[in-house]
C-alpha cells in the first residue's frame, strides 16, 4: 500500500471505499436478494436465512484473498460469491446454490457502488452545507468591504469582499444542487441478470427488481442499465464540476495571499504549510488541495464518459473501472471540500490591505463611470481625450485622478463637482456590489435546507 | 477557410454558427440594452432609436474585418463595438457614445452565445425526438424479435432485438432530459459591466438587466457569472454526454453489421460508404460519425469544465474560448445525431440472420436457466458437472443442448421434458425482455411531449 | 483500503509503489546527499555517517504515521524529514540538523519518483521484450496464414494473419522506443533546494548535485526543473500511449473471438473469464484490461500534462500528484502489457475460421483488382459496371466472383482465365503481405536487444 | 464561416489548413502516384502525363463542392478522386481509370495531411527559434537582475529574471527536440492500398511507396500504418506539451504584471489589450491566448491518442478526424508562439520593481540560508528558535532581518558580522542562480541551429 495517496483524501471518505465497506454493501445486496426471493417462492425460507446470516458476518471472510482473484476473474464479483457459496455451505449445503441466484457480477458490484456512493453523496452534502454556510458568513459580514476586482488579472472598478463571496456561493449553490440530482439519478438498483432482461427469474423480474431497491434504499429502473452508463458519467461529470468550482475558490485564495497582495489568508495551524526550506513560509496548502482536486478530478469523469460507449450488452474497456474512477473523484471532491471549510470559516480577511491596495489605483478603476459621466457632458470623443490623458497622468503622478478632474480646464465648471466625487467614490460601487448579495443569499437559505436533510440522511443510514 | 470540417457537422446546424448568425445576436443584444436604458431614461430615446436602427442592418458591417481584429483586441467585443458606434455616428454623431453603454466585451459576447445556444438547442431537440420516434418503432416491432445477447463481446442469453433498442431509447430519453435542463439553466443574460457589478448603470442594473434578457427570451441570474461558469461546462458536458450515448448506437450497429454477424445494417444509397478502393464495399458511414462525435465531444467539454478556474472577476485562460467550444460540440452532436436518425428510420434488421445466429449457438447461451433447473432437481454440484459437460459437448458436436439433457442418464426421468423445454426455449426469454419495453415507451410518450415543445418553439424564433 | 484495486496492476510492479519501497527511495537520496556533503566539506563526516545509518534501517520508521501528517503539510517530505531527524538524533542529536542539508521537499520526493520510475521502466522493457517476441513468433507462423482484412468494420482483401500481427508488432517497437527516450530523459536527479537555484549550497551546488546523482544512477540537468514539469509529462503521455496501442490488440483479439467470427483466441484456463451466471461463457478478460487502460491512462496524463502550467519556482496544483498519476499509469500499464504477453504467448489461432470466413465472401473482397484487371482490358466504364453488377450477384446467390467472371460474356475469350484466376486468388495477398513482414522483424531484433538491456539491469538494480 | 474563430490562429498558420492548401496536397500526391506508376509500367506514361497535367491546375475544382459530398462519403477522397478522374476524363477519357490507381482514401488524405504538418512544423520550427533567441536575451541581460523566487505563490529566498527566463529557455530547448522528434517520425507517407499490403500493386507495392514518398520529401514505412496511429497521436501530443509549455510562460508573466506585483509586462500597443469598459486597462492579452492554448490543445491530443485503438485494418472512430484535430494543434501552437514571442521580444521587465518588493521581504526570505549559518555556531534547536522569532519579529515591525540578527544577544559575537552580511544579502543568490544559464544557454545555440536549419527548409519547400 501505498499510504501517501490519503493525503489526498479525507478519513471518513476513504473508510467508504475501503474492502470492509464494499464488500459489506455486496453482501447487503446478496441478502436481499435471497430474502425478496425467498418471499417471491423463488427460493427455499431456510436457504434465504442462511444466507442472510452468512452475510450478516462479513469478519470471516478474507477480502484481500478474494480481491486476489478478481485480476484474473474479471471482477471480485465470481471470487465474492465462490466464498459465500461456501461459507453458506458450510452452515447448510444444500443452500449454497441459492447465493448470488438468477443474478450476474454486475448487478451485485454495480449496486453495491450505489449504496456506497449514496453514503458518500451524503458526506459531500454535509460538507457543502458547511461550505455553503461559511461562505454566507463572509457575504454578510464583508458586504460593503471596499476591494479592487481584478478583471484578466488588471485592476478594475471596486467591488466588495462580500460581492466576491456571493460569486463563489452562487455557484456553490448551483454545483450543489446539480450534483443532488445526478445523485439521486443514481439512487438505484442494477439488476438484470445473465443478459440484463432478468430471464432466469421468469415473472419475477420487475418484482424481485423493486423488492431488493427497497430493502436496499434505493429505486428499481424501467430497464437494466448495465450497458447505459450515463448515470454514472453524469454522477462523475458533477463531481468533477465541484471540484472545478472549489479550485476556482482555492486560485482566487491563493492570489489574495500572494504577499505583495495580501488581502485574505487561509487559516494556518500547526503542522500545515511550513516548507522543509524555509523556515519563514507559510504555504496555501488548503488552495492547494482545491487546486489539485480541479486538476486530477475531470479527466477521471472523463474516462466513466469514454465507457458509455460499452459494446452490446455488457462492454469491454471496462465496467469494472467504475468502482476505482468514482471512489477516487469522490476522494479528491472530499478532500477539497473540507480544505475549502477549514479556509472558508477561518479565513483572515484583511480590509485594510483591500483598502491600501485600492487607494494605490489612485481613482483610474473608475474610468469607465467617469467616461460616462464627461461623455454627457462634453461629448464621448472628448471626455475620452481627457480619461485617457488623466489616467496616464494619475498613474505617473501619483495623483488622483480625482483631482486631476476637478482642476482641469474642460471639466471645472461643467460638471459639478459633487458628480466627480461620486463618479470616483467607492460608495457607488458598494452600492451595486450589494445589491445581488441579497437573492443569492435567498437561494442559498433554501438549498441549505434541501442539504441539510440530504446529509443528515447519514446519521440514520446504515451504511 | 477548410470546407472538409463540414463533413462533420450539418448545414442546419452550421448555419447557427457564422459570422452572419453570430453578429446578428450580439446586433440584438447592442439594441435591446439600448431600448431598455432609453425606458429608464439612461440614455436618450432617440440615441436608442439610432442604434436600433444601425443594429438592423447587419449587412453594411464587414465581420471579417471586425473578426480580424479581436486577435490583438482578445475579443471580438472591441472592434464590434468601435463598427457600431462608427455605424451610429455615421447616422446621429452624437448618439454614438451610448453604444454599449454600461456594459463590457463578455456581456455582449456571451449574451449572444447564450441565444445561438438556444437556437441550437431547439435543433438537438427536434432531431432527439425524431430519433426516440424512430427507435420506439423499433421497440414495438421487434419486441418478439429473437436475437443473441452479447455480454462482453460474447453470446449470452437471448433477447429481442426490441429490447435492445428499448435499451438505447432508455438511455436517450434520459440524456434528452439532461440536456433540456442543462440547456434551461443557460437560458440567462451575462450582464455585468465592467466588474460584474453594474456599477456603472447605479440603481438600474439589475433591472436593465431582467428587461433586456425578457426582450430577449432570456432570464436575468442573481449576479452576474462571467467567472463562474460551471453553466457552461454542464452544457458542454450534457452535448458531451448525448454525443457518448450516441456513440453507443453507432458501436452496436457496426457490430451487428459485421459480415459474419450481419443482423442489421445502416441504410445505404448514393454517395454513402463507398470505397474509393474497393467497388463492393457498403461501409457504415453513420456509425462513424456516431462513434467520431463521442470521441470528440468529452475532450472539448472538458476544456469547458478547466476553464472553471477562472480567475478573480474574470479569467485568463480564457474565457472566449467557450464560442468556438460550444459551437464544435453543436455541429459534433447535431451530426451525430441525423446519422443517428437516418440509421434508426432506416435501419434494415434480419430476423432471420438474429435467429440463424443464436441457432448456431446450440442453445448453450440457456446454460443459466438449465444450471437453475438441474440444481433445484439434483443439486448445486451435479448440475454444474452436468451443464458444463453438456454444453462443452454440444459447441464440439454441434449438438443441441436441449437434446443432450433430454437423453442425459440424470436428468431423463427426473426432470419433467416439458421444463427442460422451457430452460433451453427462446419464448420465455422474449417474456422477460418484452416486459420492461412497456414503461420505456411510456417514459418515451412523455419525454417526447416535451422535447417536441421545445423544438417546436424554433419555427417562432426571431434567430 | 480497497484491495479490489489490485486487479489492475501486477503484483511486481505495485510493490514498486508501496510505502516500503518510496520511502526507501526517499531514505536512498538522503543517505547520498549527506555523503556528497560531507565529501566536500559542507557538513562533518560523522554527521553523514549517522544519516547513512539511519537511512539503512527503514524498518524502524512508521511510515503510515508520517504519511497521515502529509496532508495538512501538503506533502510527506515534511514530516519524514521530521521523522528522519528525530532518529539521527536518537542516535546523535548533534548531527540532526545536517539532515535534509540544503533539500527541499521536492528535491527529495521527485528524486525518488524519478528512483522508482527508472525500476518501473525495467520492468516495464521487460514484458514489452516479451510481448515483441511472442508476436514476431506469430508474424514467423503465420506469415501466410490467409484471412480477411476488415476495414471499417467490413470485409476487405485477404491479408494473412501474420501480416496483422506485424501491424502490432511495428506500433509496439515505435512505442517501445519513444517509451525508453522518455524514460530516460526522466533519469535525472531533481535538486535545487528553497527555490531551485541552490544558494544555501554556495559554490557547491552543481557539483553536489552531480554526485548525488551519481550515487542514485542518475544524471544531473543543467538546471533544477520543479516547474518545468515536461519530462514527466512527456513520460506520462508515452506511459499512456502505450496502453492505447495494447488496447487495439485488446480490440482486435476481443472482435476475432467474437462466436460468429471465432479467428483467434485468448487463452483461457483456471480462475479466466468465467461468468457468474453463464456456465458456458469464456469472456475475453485479458482484452478487457487491455482495452481498460486504454482507456484510463490517457485521462491521467492529462493531468500530468495540466500540471504543467505550474506558477512561478513551485506551482500549486500540485506537483505532489506526480506520485500517484505516475505510480497508476505504471500499474495500467504493467497490468496490460501482462495480459498482453499471456495472450499473445498463447493466443489460440484458427486458421479454418479464417479460411471458412474468407471463402462466404465468394470472392467480392477481390473487387479491386478485378476492377482494375477489367479496365485494362475493356475500359473503366465498363469494368465498374460489370464489377458492381457481379459482386451483388456473387454474393446475393452465393456464387463465386471467378466464376461469374469467367463465364461473363464480355469478359469470356477476352480476358485471360489465368489472369482472372489469380485477381481472384488469395496467393497475390498473401505475397503482398509477407514482404513487409521482412522489414519489421529485422526492426523488432534491433529493438529487443535495447529492451533485454534495459530490463536486464533490474537485476542488478540496488531497488 | 464563424471568422472569430481565426482569433485564435495565425495567418500564416491558417493559409496551410485551407481548402486550397490541402487539396493541392492532395493532388501533389496523386500526380506523384501516376508518375512513379508510370516509371514502373502500371500504368501508360501518357495517362500519368494526364493526371500531372490535371493536378497541376487547382482552380479548375470546385473544392467547396468536393467538401460538401465528403460527409455521405465518410471521406474527402472519394468525391475528390471522381473530380480528378472527370477532369482527366474531360482531357483524355482513356486515362481516366488510372486516376488514384491502386490507391485509398486514406491514402491520399492522410499523405496530404503529413505533407501539411511538414510544412506546419516549419513555421513552428522558426517561430521557436526567434522565441528561444529572444529567451536567451533576456536570460544574459539579466543574469544578475534581483527578484523574489516565488514558490508556491509565496515569496522565497531571491533569485535572478535571468535564472527565471533560463527556466523557461530549458523547457523550450526539450519541447522543441521533442516536437522535432515527433515530426521527423511523422515524415512518412501512407500508402497501403485497399487493405494496407498495396496487394493491387503486386509486386511493385514497397518500391511504388518509396518513390511515391521520395517525389513528396517524405519517407516510406516498413508497413502501413493506416491503423498504427501512434505517430500522429504522438505528434498531437508533442504539439500540446509545447501550447502547456508556453502557458506556463503566460502564467508566470500574468502573475509578474499583476498591478500589485508589477515586475515585467507584456508590450501593449494600438488595438492591444484594451478594454470595451474600462479606458485604463491594459489587459495581459498575450498571455490570455498562451493559456488558452495550453487549456485547450491536451484535449485535442487525447482525441487522437483515443484513435489508437482504431478496429482491424481501419478503425472507425475516426481516420478522418486527424485533420481536423492537428490542424487545430497547430493554430493553436502557433497563435500561442507568436504572443510568446512578441512577448519575450518586447517585455519591459522593472528591475526597480523587484528590488523593491525584494527589500518588502526585510530579508526573511534567507531564513534557510540563516537558520544554516545559525546551526553551526549554535545547533539546530537553538537556531531554529531564534530564525522563527526574528523572522516574525521582522515581518511584523518591518525590521530587516540582517539588523536584528547582529544585535541578538545569542548571535552578537558568536557569528562574524561579515558571514550574517553574505548569509542576508543578495549577491550570494545571484552567484547561484547565474551558474546555471551557462549551461542553458550553450544547450540553446546547439539547439536553435538544428531549428534554424528545419525552419529555414520552408523557403525552399513546394509546398
Amino acid at each position: 500500500m501505498l499510504s501517501i495517496r490519503a493525503m489526498f483524501s479525507t478519513d471518513a471518505m476513504r473508510a467508504l471505499w475501503t474492502d470492509a465497506a464494499l464488500y459489506a454493501a455486496m453482501l447487503r445486496f446478496e441478502a436481499a436478494l435471497a430474502q425478496a426471493q425467498a418471499r417471491c417462492g423463488l427460493i427455499p425460507p431456510a436457504a434465504a436465512e442462511s444466507i442472510a446470516q452468512a452475510c450478516a458476518r462479513p469478519e470471516v471472510f478474507d477480502w484481500t484473498a478474494i480481491s486476489a482473484d478478481a485480476r484474473k476473474a474479471g471482477t471480485a464479483a465470481i471470487p465474492f460469491a465462490k466464498a459465500l457459496k461456501q461459507e453458506v455451505a458450510r452452515r447448510a449445503p444444500e443452500h449454497a446454490a441459492f447465493v448470488h441466484y438468477g443474478s450476474t457480477s454486475q448487478d451485485v458490484c454495480e449496486t453495491a457502488l450505489m449504496l456506497q456512493a449514496q453514503a458518500a453523496l451524503r458526506l459531500i452534502h454535509g460538507q457543502m452545507r458547511d461550505l455553503g454556510d461559511a461562505l454566507a458568513h463572509l457575504v454578510q459580514t464583508h458586504r460593503r468591504t471596499a476591494m479592487l476586482a481584478r478583471t484578466l488579472m488588471q485592476p478594475a472598478a471596486p467591488i466588495s469582499f462580500g460581492w466576491k463571496a456571493a460569486g463563489w456561493l452562487d455557484a456553490l449553490d448551483r454545483c450543489a444542487g446539480a450534483l443532488q440530482d445526478a445523485g439521486e439519478a443514481c439512487r438505484v438498483i442494477q439488476f438484470g441478470g445473465a443478459n440484463g432482461t432478468r430471464a432466469a427469474l421468469g415473472v419475477h423480474g420487475q418484482a424481485l427488481a423493486d423488492a431488493v431497491a427497497g430493502a436496499l434504499g434505493l429505486r428499481g429502473t424501467p430497464i437494466a442499465w448495465q450497458s447505459a452508463r450515463d448515470r454514472l458519467a453524469r454522477l462523475g461529470n458533477e463531481l468533477a464540476l465541484c471540484c472545478a468550482m472549489l479550485g476556482k475558490l482555492g486560485r482566487d485564495i491563493s492570489l489574495l495571499m500572494q504577499s505583495e497582495v495580501a488581502e485574505a489568508f487561509e487559516p494556518s495551524g500547526a503542522g500545515r504549510g511550513g516548507s522543509s526550506a524555509m523556515p519563514h513560509k507559510r504555504n496555501p496548502m488548503a488552495c492547494m488541495h482545491m487546486l489539485d482536486a480541479a486538476l486530477r478530478a475531470p479527466p477521471l469523469a472523463l474516462s466513466l464518459v469514454s465507457d458509455m460507449t460499452a459494446e452490446h450488452e455488457r462492454g469491454l474497456g471496462s465496467w469494472p473501472n467504475a468502482l476505482p474512477l468514482l471512489a477516487d473523484l469522490f476522494m479528491l471532491l472530499d478532500n477539497a471540500l473540507s480544505m475549502a471549510v477549514e479556509t472558508a470559516q477561518g479565513l483572515r480577511v484583511d480590509p485594510e490591505a483591500m483598502q491600501a491596495n485600492l487607494v494605490r489605483q489612485h481613482g483610474v478603476v473608475h474610468s469607465e463611470t467617469v467616461g460616462m459621466l464627461l461623455a454627457r457632458a462634453l461629448g464621448p470623443a472628448a471626455a475620452q481625450r481627457i480619461v485617457d490623458a488623466l489616467c496616464r497622468q494619475a498613474l505617473e503622478q501619483g495623483a488622483e485622478l480625482r483631482d486631476l478632474l476637478l482642476h482641469h480646464p474642460e471639466v471645472d465648471g461643467r460638471i459639478p463637482a459633487a458628480d466627480i466625487e461620486q463618479a470616483c467614490g467607492v460608495e457607488r460601487c458598494l452600492d451595486a456590489a450589494e445589491a445581488p448579495c441579497v437573492p443569492v443569499l435567498a437561494a442559498w437559505a433554501a438549498r441549505r435546507a434541501g442539504l441539510h436533510v440530504a446529509a443528515g440522511m447519514a446519521d440514520d443510514s446504515p451504511s
